[in-house]
């Protein structure tokens, strides 16, 4: 078997493949296992610069963890959250209204199947800024906008609002893709998330992981499936592509895709999202009785955690800049970049907060080999045209990788249920041929 | 110098780059020239596959045929257009107010800088489905659904409204965009539209130009850039990329793009169109007052052409299918696409029109080196976002590419405008370093 990519999702396809008595071989481009999940070394300890949280609900994940022997903790959020938005309760109420009002229409949405709602087509055919113009005063907006980058790393503008209800159908609720406590904040994991995919490929066979191998070509033959790496060819009976869509675009399939499935690679955009680690001697804004976390609704930094090892052995504080705010900050020079954010910091925390120890950007979308962060998002007309085949295999071709669970998109859960589903379809099909 | 494409964009170019002393090197990964315009033999013989059309105020085009000895002849037009939409002439009327609103909306922008109008952020942050939907009732809503994907083969929930309004500003005015007669159909080429481009190659030096070299690779030096194609690489001052965005997203850069430009490749998506061409002993259906062209509201095909040649010697039909229909239309099997392409043909032009001699369908999308016609439209965000890097030279590397144009975009005429343009940008640039 041939699986591409080594983040989460082909990973637990791999692991899933050789319980069912199976050799997988694993192919990445990078030089590391984990994908959007990567622990950074920097001498005042680690940071966790991808995704790094798990919730309830998340039993998939959960169960990982669990079996891998990687114990998670509760994300440090007791204190005061410094908030910072126009409008401030008004429009924090209203905007909550609008939220349950969202959830609301979300529960119309087969949860597999969204493009089959009954207002699918309208809900497909305009933006989530659309839909929020005629309902939310400015204030609200700006809560809800911020929100959205939150959330999608992108606009509301970007977003089909089809999109923004079968995101939070997927999740759940407004609340479990929103919170901390009781939500997909709630906990980290020890050692951080990138720990779980360098176990799972402690676990392949001696031999079978390939790094610095981008896929180039997968080409099915009459009898299985040969996968060009930049430095061998693995030939298969099938092929797990788990990378995500916007990087399956840069394959190139012989056969070719079929255009329905080649659209949905290129129109499913990644969000943009430059994620801030500063490390501190300790976590001093504690001591005020501060969480760490922050939301505004301006950029460059909406959101902040307290991102501590769970023995406060030192501080950190993770600030995330989304959608726009990521653009405009991207295009200035490195030292402008810190600046920007250090004063964001500073302004809430104090002037400690403006001068760490250790001070570490990670831009996603200038990483060749993910192109955005945190998943693929659907614009207007996008889950209607494309929805049905994100899951369809090609040929002997499946398709892994967190933008393509029904449950938990984009979200490390959705991840590991995409490798479970890609695996077994896979060893479906080699039963029954 | 190195150039990246055949199509109309790449040739004038490179035209342009000897005509200022300079050595082009084309690489084109077809194995024909001329991109987006194609002629196909076929027995009763040659049709236009591609773009073929041109009409008043596309100067640069019509001194670029001159030039070349390419004639061009008027569209067949005179008799009556078969017309079936529901509602009739009021939502017709309605329609037509709807477009003068919008072209009022358009005179707004400025031509080179849609981005920069004063109401481009709210434009841009919703569908022009989303427009429409507040002010036309569903017949009119049908009259502006066939022509939004007669002139982008797009649906209108996939364009920003901003778009919509670009499109119009870039070409001038709503009936320089829909008309035959007074408007960008107006004219065609004897002999084809590809005979441009077929002229324009002749031109070249022996030996610059490389068919069957699809480009890999973009490497800046110090001193100048590589172009790495299959074949061979390509070293030169500069390099022009005249292909498409969804194209030039599948060229590895090195150093990698900057953000904002790898987005705009991604994101300018392409149209969907299925081109139908039907030959006949002769246009017989002018015997009986009709012109050929039919306007319905309804799928597979929507809109179709008389496209005999000028003498008239057989007779010939165009008909597209675009945007959703064509998306349907292509998931059927061969057979019963021409079958239901024909039903319509028969339907309005009668028994024979559904016995054409000669049958060829050319579906665009799946067309590997091209991937969608006519050309990229931004769904919402896009031009805000990105409209302000289309033309930006990245160090050593320029953008041609009908795409690039603030005049005529995606047309042909945007095509020689934007080969000119970015010709002139290099000869500049060498004058000066």
């Amino acid at each position: 078997m041939a699986v591409a990519g080594a983040g989460l999702a082909g990973l637990v396809a791999a692991r899933a493949l050789r319980r069912a008595g199976l050799r997988p071989l694993v192919v990445e481009a990078r030089d590391r296992v984990g994908g959007r999940t990567w622990t950074r070394s920097v001498p005042g300890g680690a940071v966790e610069a991808g995704g790094q949280f798990a919730g309830p609900t998340q039993d998939r994940l959960a169960a990982l963890a669990g079996e891998l022997g990687v114990a998670t903790f509760a994300t440090h959020h007791a204190g005061r959250t410094r908030i910072d938005m126009a409008g401030g309760r008004p429009a924090y109420k209203r905007a909550k209204q609008l939220l349950a009002e969202l959830e609301e229409m979300a529960s119309e949405l087969p949860r597999d199947a969204p493009w089959a709602a009954a207002h699918a087509a309208e809900w497909d055919a305009q933006t989530f800024h659309d839909w929020l113009r005629d309902r939310a005063e400015p204030d609200a907006y700006g809560v809800l906008r911020m929100v959205t980058t939150a959330v999608f790393a992108a606009e509301p503008a970007e977003l089909s609002l089809l999109h923004v209800l079968a995101y939070i159908r997927s999740a759940g609720s407004v609340d479990l893709l929103t919170e901390v406590a009781g939500g997909a904040q709630e906990r980290r994991f020890v050692g951080g998330a990138q720990e779980l995919s360098v176990r799972l490929a402690r676990g392949l066979g001696a031999g079978d992981l390939h790094l610095r191998s981008p896929v180039r070509r997968v080409r099915q033959t009459p009898g299985g499936v040969e996968v060009d790496a930049r430095n061998l060819t693995v030939r298969a009976r099938r092929a797990i592509i788990a990378v995500p869509p916007v990087l399956g675009d840069r394959i190139e399939y012989d056969p070719p895709l079929p255009a329905g499935r080649a659209e949905l690679h290129r129109r499913m955009a990644p969000g943009a999202t430059i994620k801030i680690s500063c490390l501190y001697g300790a976590p001093f804004w504690r001591d005020e009785g501060l969480n760490g976390s922050l939301m505004r609704d301006r950029g460059p930094v909406t959101v902040t955690f307290d991102n501590s090892p769970p023995d406060a052995a030192h501080g950190a504080l993770v600030a995330f800049s989304q959608g726009d705010d990521a653009r405009a900050l991207a295009r200035l020079p490195a030292g402008e970049r810190r600046k920007a954010v250090l004063e964001v910091l500073g302004r809430y925390f104090g002037e400690r907060a403006a001068r760490p120890s250790d001070y570490v950007e990670t831009d996603w979308t200038a990483e060749p080999w993910t192109r955005g962060c945190f998943g693929g998002n659907f614009g207007p007309g996008g889950w209607t045209r494309y929805g049905p085949v994100l899951r369809e295999p090609f040929g002997r071709v499946h398709w892994a990788g967190a933008e393509t669970s029904a449950v938990w998109m984009n979200y490390m859960e959705g991840a590991v249920r995409s490798g479970e589903r890609a695996a077994a379809e896979v060893i479906a099909a080699l039963g029954g041929s």
